[in-house]
């Protein structure tokens, strides 16, 4: 299947069961969000949670009511429950299942969360000529917990998760330029240089994804993640939550550049 | 005296002789500049040689004509020949004689530069409440030549020198987002971290400046040197050129946020 079809067409292929797996790379150009999907009574907070942690949670989308499956902001035909290749369903914290529709478990007090991701800041950054190691090593970029506390709202609270892309000085000062365009998707890094200073003891065991090559002479660059809400939902342990499974995206018909702030 | 006193009225002060030393810290929010006067037949070349290398040398301002010592877009009544409180006479790239008047000096052939300089953007970054060490310390910044290799111009060329500031790491990442916005003062920093990776050997014994503590945990920060230009010119040794004074600038009636290119 080429990868260069538009984001609905995308959206479709998914919907009829045709793409059941990653998104990465699929409907260049679009933005893809992380889905988190919770009950009326954890919502509130969830949203708080978001807004005072924008760079780990940044909102691109959020369904108008509970109940409500469709997002026209970010595909006008989109169908939250049937336009994800894999969902993930949590009770009480705890992973139960991982389907390809959620028309059967939906519910009229579910709320619709969708965050930015790292797909776009990463289309911005090899489109600028910068080398994307995990990328160039076709592996998922390494990510790790930091001791960077979040901001508590309610039931949610946790550390930062940080993904982590090396570079050499001047190419992490161009990338903070290039994301700062971007706070939607994480915005500029939030730490480069000596992991230890965040709480990371090695680099080269990342705690999600895959650990990448560092070359003599680049700088660790860490970007704040949105695997951090997932570890703040596992701790908070809802009765009952929804996400999309890991690489699996909610392709929206939002252009990337429409990200930009500038 | 007080330091608050208008850039204009600085500029009388100077013009009179009532100040002849250091411009630091004085009409904070106007931009300062860096002096550089060079004959006609030299002027082309110096001319190309900032457009080439813009971040060492950005060039806020020019002479419309040679023998022009008026600058009415830095100041309505600036008079470059009196307006500076210390000036060095360079005869075939040797300094021959400071003054504090160039009157006497002045040539019909000569055309006059003014170029960035650092303290505007210090200016910014103390404004967002990061620290200066430089100016928390009270002393120059440190300076240093690297192995950058600046694009020649005809008789002018050279490596870059880097003015450096330590900060932590998130403060170095705050730093390349403001600073981006000062294209005119130096713009974004060129390296971080590793001194070496520039041919920079001790960072304790700076080539200009004076040394600046560095705390655990922190990154040296490079930015691209209004010294640079002048190791250029006394490398191509022209017969007569003019300049200010170190620390000694040209005090402009433009606000350093008029400099924001958003």
């Amino acid at each position: 299947m080429s990868q260069s079809i538009s984001a609905q067409e995308l959206r479709h292929r998914i919907r009829r069961g045709e793409h059941t797996g990653n998104t990465s790379g699929f409907a260049p150009g679009f933005v893809q969000g992380n889905l988190c999907i919770l009950p009326r009574d954890w919502a509130n907070e969830f949203l708080q949670f978001c807004q005072l942690n924008p760079k780990p949670c940044p909102l691109v989308g959020m369904a108008a009511n509970p109940g409500e499956y469709r997002l026209p902001s970010l595909g006008a035909d989109l169908d939250i429950r049937t336009d994800i290749p894999s969902y993930r369903i949590f009770r009480d914290g705890k992973l139960v299942e991982e389907v390809t529709d959620i028309r059967s478990q939906w519910r009229d007090d579910l709320v619709t969360f969708v965050l930015g991701c790292s797909f776009s800041f990463e289309e911005a950054l090899l489109a600028d000529g910068l080398e994307v190691r995990n990328v160039t090593e076709g592996v998922n970029v390494p990510m790790y917990r930091t001791n960077i506390a979040c901001q508590g709202a309610g039931r949610f609270s946790g550390s930062m998760v940080v993904s982590m892309r090396p570079m050499k000085a001047a190419d992490a000062i161009r990338a903070v330029q290039i994301c700062t365009r971007f706070p939607s998707v994480h915005g500029a890094p939030v730490h480069l240089g000596d992991p230890q200073l965040i709480g990371v003891a090695d680099i080269n065991r990342p705690d999600f994804g895959d650990a990448v090559t560092i070359q003599p002479g680049e700088l660790p660059v860490f970007w704040a993640c949105g695997v951090t809400p997932q570890v703040a939902l596992e701790q908070a342990r809802p009765p009952f939550c929804i996400t999309h499974s890991p690489g699996c995206m909610l392709v929206t018909d939002l252009p990337n550049s429409r990200l930009a702030v500038m």
